[in-house]
């Protein structure tokens, strides 16, 4: 019987959880950004430290092992500088880096095989088999890939609304909403060289962000009813995502299947969208998916895993249930 | 009698001609970009001044004044600090800023009333109403339109093949192209964290370059004969550069049209297939388009008009002629 730590360090947030080997969950703390890649190395070890005190509270007791899932990139990184960076946490079994992807699995199933597609502000898909990371598509980042994620909608919605102002495109009730969000006044009637003021106004503002900027846009298009732009660049987001699901995908969908990212958890009908066109594609049965949150409940899931410790049901159950609890 | 200097400023090189108020081009200048926002004030006199050093070379004699054409951000500047910088050129009557989208439509035409559509890195047309801009679709920048122009269309390529290599979309010819340009191997086979090698690389190297800078992949698409994945993102670009064209109509496409920019000038088949795009939406008579290389005769004829010379078709002809020859 040992007492894990979880951290899933995203790259705004970081989360972590003290986890019994019982699957009890005893302690949760958070902090900001903890992915080494964006915050830098000193900035995320930082993060990784705050959320776990947080975490570890008053518990006291020696903390076997801490398990931390990482985006990506950060996956390439020397684990030994973290390593000395958590040693205030006096783990007596140093620390195991995980996949944020595997972790979002994981908060979903206990089991080893399945599948993942996550849509945040960039979306990927995995196939899970025995535990690992099988095939991967898209996660390519905003200028590649990550369609149909926060970015891509964010950036379809500007550009729609550019369309709008000057003709190019049909009107749309998106721009009402942008302009408002960006504080143009939409009946800026003059054109300098023959432009909308109001359009010239967007390009000032949209380009004085930084181009990731464009995801706060997303969640225009999850509210914006039956608007016929709106509803198109949905579709058209649900249809890559579909598409990034079914590219993972070696025989049928069998297995449990889980959605993570905030474009399926609280993006409209989006997520039902994506699984009508692969239950039209995949053929043979096609679970419904398990939406999850983020990834530190697989985070605890891995962390017991990782060090033989059998997860059922009955564990997997007291790890989300106790994890809800403590996360109110 | 007088001699007059033309400027057309473009982001990469700026172009000088010195102009008589017949239309004989007597001296031509080159040097390096003069866009202010792109290049900074200095850098931008500099290339003004150096190009308008050479166009003058022996002639000696005043210069009455110079007329230049600048990109649309740039039109927001007061001059008054440009003429002091252009002062060491003697000029009699000093500097007029003009539109560089105003000054491609002139290298096509003499006419003080028509269309022009230019998609180069970026992609704007406008229509020109008794020699001013009365409308203009687009030219709204990398993120949020310069759709079907030389970004859009490397954004396209690069895609594409992100998505060829982790089995989203169908195999295309661009990857081997595209991989082979990054100094990529196309049959790394290993898969870090369930990902194609290759994918690895091209995310690694895509993201080191600039955005802007995946319009070198533009050209790759020009080329691509009967690939159906090239096919399909040319006539994509076609079709968005139609629509761009068509939102600055009003009735119909009488008068001269005329078509500058690398993707209409040397894309291939594209400028055929915006065409037959617009002839088939427009209705009424629909002119063809006439190719300029820039807008630097253009820059010609607007110094020529807007100090009360007329240009007529023997000028114009003498103005595009003259600067043919000097230019080689």
């Amino acid at each position: 019987m040992h007492n894990y730590l979880a951290i899933d360090a995203g790259g705004t947030s970081t989360r972590a959880v003290l986890v019994a080997s019982s699957g009890q969950c005893l302690g949760y703390g958070s902090a900001g950004g903890g992915n080494p890649v964006s915050r830098g190395f000193e900035g995320s070890a930082d993060a990784l430290l705050g959320a776990s005190a947080e975490a570890l509270g008053g518990t006291g007791g020696t903390v076997h092992s801490a398990t931390v899932a990482l985006a990506g990139a950060s996956l390439e990184m020397p684990p030994e500088p973290l390593l000395r960076r958590l040693e205030p946490l006096g783990l007596s079994h140093g620390v195991v880096i995980e996949s944020d992807l595997l972790a979002t699995f994981y908060s979903g199933s206990y089991h080893d095989d399945g599948h993942a597609l996550i849509a945040g502000t960039g979306a990927v898909a995995a196939r899970v088999e025995g535990s690992r990371l099988a095939d991967v598509a898209d996660g390519t980042g905003w200028l590649l890939g990550d369609s149909g994620a926060g970015f891509w909608l964010g950036r379809e919605v500007v550009r729609a609304v550019a369309a709008a102002l000057d003709g190019r495109g049909p009107h749309t009730a998106l721009t009402e909403r942008v302009l408002a969000q960006l504080d143009i006044s939409a009946d800026t009637p003059r054109r300098r060289f023959g432009r909308p003021g109001a359009l010239q106004q967007l390009i000032t503002k949209s380009y004085a962000l930084a181009p990731i900027e464009l995801s706060r846009f997303a969640p225009l298009v999850f509210g914006a009813g039956a608007d016929p732009v709106a509803r198109d660049i949905a579709g058209r987001a649900a249809a890559e995502l579909a598409r990034t699901l079914l590219a993972v995908l070696e025989g049928g969908l069998d297995g449990p299947l889980v959605f993570g990212g905030s474009v399926l958890t609280k993006g409209g009908s989006i997520a039902a969208a994506v699984m009508e066109e692969v239950r039209e594609r995949a053929g043979g049965p096609c679970p419904a998916p398990v939406l999850v949150r983020d990834g530190l409940a697989g985070a605890a899931v891995l962390a017991l895993k990782r060090h033989g410790v059998a997860v059922d049901a009955a564990v997997f159950d007291r790890i989300t249930a106790s994890l809800a609890a403590l996360r109110g």
